[in-house]
């Protein structure tokens, strides 16, 4: 046992969901390897709205960067590296990094985070639902406190078809974390 | 404990300035979204000076790269994705990733270091003095040793008006680290 | 001892060498400052095959970023900050950060991983052999159970020569690990 009598093994699962809804000139998709197929030398700035595992509470946003490594036509797709954040409003944020391939589900590392999440450690399952805009998330997390209940849920089973509550489309406040980011 | 003694929950402090002088062509604003108004798929790469808490050290650089994510116009500001690392001469260095917000302090998070930051996890408080030009941070280090007594001071407090010392300017050896990061 | 056992400060060494066979159209010079010199603003994204220390073995690909951040006339060389990962097949990933140096060895920092490497820290020692092409890593991995055995071996000691073997370069089923990823 660590102090505290947390066990160093202790691992927190939080399922979110990422959504893009078209209203935030998302994702920029820079050409830079001038080829007229996606390439090495693309990149891909981005960002998106996040909803707790459950649909019911709009969380916050994504923001950060993806590199075009490698199209992989046998695999109708291509592999990204990706480096970003996910941002929850007062609670903080948690960065990761790792590959994003458009044809398969991947786990990312968990590389630190801020707020409830400073000092965070772990790794993060995408699964993709619908490409490019609607990807479930298993985070699991090492090294920090309790999670805060609010941040904690059943999720919605993931399927192309789930969409979040329209009050939490709406970001009412009941449907939306205090200061959620935007 | 941990073995070592040290309590888990250890937390070091260490204040630093970041300064753009105007001497390192940083920016380089990238302005690959090729709108009028900063907009998502800006890249702007930037590397500036660092200097020790109380202003009296020359310790290194800043090099990394801010991912423009939004304009904001009711702030009258911008919200980046920030990836850099901190250099400190044959101490090593400390890496970090989060959110800068031209309006509004932030924390983003330690994601790890070299040298004597080995291993290192936490937060960074980040508290904007001058747009773009001068920055105060606050680590929350986690996880590694005590820290070599060279980089802990007692800050002079933030204001807008502060400067480094004229002998850490010119990284006078007395008034800078050894091998400092350039 | 951390719960299991195991001394928090335990660190594991694992030795790759990453390889430039100029097959994967890496690396992406962006020259985005514009400049004839490299300097602040060009980007260069890229993708490696990596083989293990012993250089019998074909593990997988770097993929990520460099940020070129200073030229160095009188190194002959640039300051470039790296952003990227390496990937093992199934057995996951490491993410990483810090400073490459055309003309030194360096620290980066070990941010994160997947899979057996979920919740890593440490560095990982970074010496170039032949300029761009041939680079050796020595990992000092912490907060992770023992590697698998797969990913330990004695390296082949670094130097410009060396080479991986035939098998491993062609990736035969005996000479690369189970679903390596390319």
């Amino acid at each position: 046992l660590e102090s505290g009598g947390r066990p160093a093994t202790n691992v927190q699962e939080m399922c979110v969901y990422e959504i893009n809804e078209l209203d935030r000139n998302s994702p920029a998709y820079l050409r830079l390897s001038q080829k007229d197929v996606n390439s090495l030398g693309d990149l891909v700035p981005f960002s998106n709205k996040v909803y707790s595992g459950d649909l019911q509470k709009r969380l916050g946003i994504t923001a950060g960067l993806c590199v075009l490594i490698q199209h992989v036509p046998e695999r109708v797709g291509d592999r990204y590296e990706a480096i970003y954040s996910f941002y929850f409003g007062e609670y903080g944020h948690i960065s990761v990094q790792g590959a994003y391939l458009t044809y398969e589900d991947t786990y990312l590392a968990v590389t630190g985070g801020s707020g409830v999440f400073a000092g965070v450690r772990g790794q993060v399952k995408m699964q993709q639902l619908v490409f490019p805009f609607k990807i479930f998330y298993t985070f699991y997390l090492e090294g920090i406190p309790d999670l805060p209940e609010e941040l904690l849920c059943s999720p919605v089973p993931p399927s192309p078809e789930v969409e979040p509550t329209p009050a939490a489309k709406a970001a009412e406040p009941h449907a939306a974390l205090n200061n959620y980011t935007n």
